[in-house]
């Protein structure tokens, strides 16, 4: 059975008239594939407006029924392009997430897929159909209907490819693919073809966002290849794969800048087994998401504790970090919030040693001053102050060469 | 078990500043019956707004996907309704017609009611939890949403009714009850403190716009009371029941008119058997809705066939009388669209000889000619000019003193 999973999203579906360029999209795609299932976001600014019409009644809405409201943003897309589809001479039928058989924990907002029964899916394909399903929303045990949180409809539509054994995924975005970094900032950037499934993670935890990492993540552990395009172009994007020996020569295959964390230290802590889990236990309490880990020795058995957060985490961070500085004696705390992060990622970097020292080098040639440095197998990440963020990732962009092939 | 249904639709439930309002009623209700269970319309133009997107997208949208479209207005509401009641501290849980278990005919956009498995509404009523169930949706065997057709959310919330055993089901609509004619043409209207099912129901047949008329139907099969009324108001509206005592003694309870009729005749028409039968079955396979039907002898074994249509099907009426008038060797057709339609209603009517001598003269003492006349037990209609309407329903109020009690 030849079969492909589409998934649209943003300015995509963002009025009637792309939905109906969606359409015939969709129907030159069933010329190459004979079962189509298409994956849909809400339109345009549907779930914004929802949004707003639930604060205007309700300061704290029940999650239930939080859910309940926003997730019909996508059946009004899902249907009218199943519409759309039928005018131009194809038969398609709509499926809410309940219908497509997308079950999910009994959680709301955020809830995580457990089970897909594809049997309704797959009988309207068998009847010809091509099958519209409703992105970021599932059904609980009790018949309620959960949505799936940030990336939820890429997510949806890697899952449902991963139940109907779709070879492949394609994700219809605001871009025509992955770029070696943001081209508003570089406009040498390059589009690449092949991305490894462990580059892109790193690049969509970096803040480059085309893709979400649970996406991702999913697509990697059920071997989907995705295809990031625009449905505004007809040309391939880009291809996210197991290791791609195209690239494989390069040691760094994109760059990244991410200006939205803020960096705070807890100063003079004492060097005793378990402070860091116990600062970190209690950030996570306060479900507050911690990116960058640092501990530095300030003289012996004393350290600093150095983390980035979201700056909209900033002033809840900051009075956990005081409450936790009291707790262990601590100096205190500080907070830098113009900082930014920049950041390579490449799988080459593994076999070829020296990136980062020669990404150190860069910036020190730029005179722009690192404040933190983390690194994986991967990626090597430099937060330094956000007024020289752009230019060290123009002066890195340069110094990979990212822009030739 | 106190319960009561209540319905909410048109401007009741326009903005999320009258959905406030409406949850602060909802809550005072509890205060009276222990167990709520509120049935909503979609906001405002939402339903219009989708209908445009349909439109914008497809000539003949299927009635599948169009039902899975316009039902999510009914979704928003419920939600939002639901979240303005948690807000004001009461527990509340909407609940889709799928959800609270309304099961529909394998139709779509004017399915029947079938069945109704009240579990899910009953689990959540013994939870101490206001029910919020979006009107005018249900799903059919597949598991696929339907829509109920005019007057839809009415009929859901009496079905509810009668399925929860609720002796009274509120409908909060944008008037104040039931009055004896239009206010707006005679200002002497008197808002009915009761009114029987069978008067409403000829009443709500001849354009008074309160209640559609298979609510009432649906009321008067499972003796259930409504409650016509008003959200912006604290006063009652009108009772619509089982013939009521109170005003028995008037012949008359109410007084239309309808101005978006025309009449259509065929005239010169043999008089063979067979002929009004073969008539208004092809009328019916064309699905244009007769209303008034007259046959009139114009000499001897020669007649003439008049009937009124909805202005909207004027075209269609006309084009199926051409083909009708050939096929039957009658002379032609006519049609006469600047007419309307003034009724009297009243069981009282039944014992009261006269009654249509009455309201004959009273047009003649106007000088307003009668076009056509048709009569039931309680009901008696005359077209006339539609330049005369208006006069003519005020005439007919003041004759049967309408606005005394």
């Amino acid at each position: 059975m030849s079969i492909i999973v589409q998934k649209y999203g943003g300015t995509s579906v963002g009025s009637t008239e792309r939905i109906r360029a969606v359409a015939k999209r969709v129907i030159e795609t069933r010329m190459a594939y004979s079962n189509v299932v298409v994956v849909v976001s809400a339109m345009g600014d549907t779930t914004d407006d929802l949004i707003k019409m639930a604060k205007e009644v309700s300061d704290h809405p029940s999650p239930r029924e939080y859910d309940a409201l926003i997730s019909t943003g996508e059946n009004i897309s899902a249907a009218i392009l199943a519409m759309a589809i039928q005018a131009q001479g194809v038969e398609a039928i709509s499926l809410s997430g309940s219908q497509a058989g997308i079950y999910t924990e009994n959680l709301y907002s955020k809830a995580k897929i457990t089970k897909v029964d594809p049997a309704r899916i797959m009988k309207e394909l068998d009847e010809g159909k091509v099958v519209v399903v409703t992105g970021f929303q599932g059904i609980n045990d009790m018949s309620d209907i959960t949505t799936i949180g940030r990336g939820g409809s890429d997510t949806s539509a890697v899952v449902l490819a991963a139940a109907l054994g779709a070879p492949v995924c394609e994700i219809y975005t605001d871009v025509d693919g992955v770029y070696t970094t943001d081209p508003r900032i570089v406009p040498e950037a390059r589009r690449l073809a092949e991305i490894s499934y462990d580059e892109m993670l790193e690049l969509a935890s970096l803040g480059a966002k085309v893709l979400h990492p649970r996406s991702v993540e999913c697509a990697k552990e059920n071997k989907i290849t995705l295809h990031v395009r625009s449905s505004f172009v007809s040309h391939e994007g880009t291809y996210v794969k197991e290791d791609s020996l195209m690239e494989i020569n390069k040691p760094v295959t994109g760059a990244t800048l991410s200006d939205e964390e803020v960096m705070i230290s807890i100063l003079k802590v004492q060097d005793t087994p378990g402070i860091a889990g116990k600062v970190f236990s209690k950030l996570a309490e306060s479900a507050i998401n911690v990116d960058m880990i640092v501990q530095s020795t300030e003289e012996d058995h004393i350290n600093n504790i150095t983390f980035t957060v979201h700056q909209d985490d900033l002033k809840a961070a900051t009075l956990v970090g005081q409450d936790i500085a009291r707790e262990i004696n601590a100096k205190g705390i500080k907070y830098d919030d113009s900082v930014a992060k920049v950041s390579i990622v490449g799988v080459g970097m593994i076999s070829k040693p020296g990136i980062a020292a020669r990404m150190f080098r860069v910036l020190g040639d730029e005179r722009i001053n690192i404040k933190l440095i983390t690194t994986s197998e991967i990626k090597i990440s430099c937060v330094v102050d956000r007024k020289d963020a752009r230019r060290a990732l123009k002066a890195l962009h340069q110094e990979f060469e990212l822009h030739k092939l």
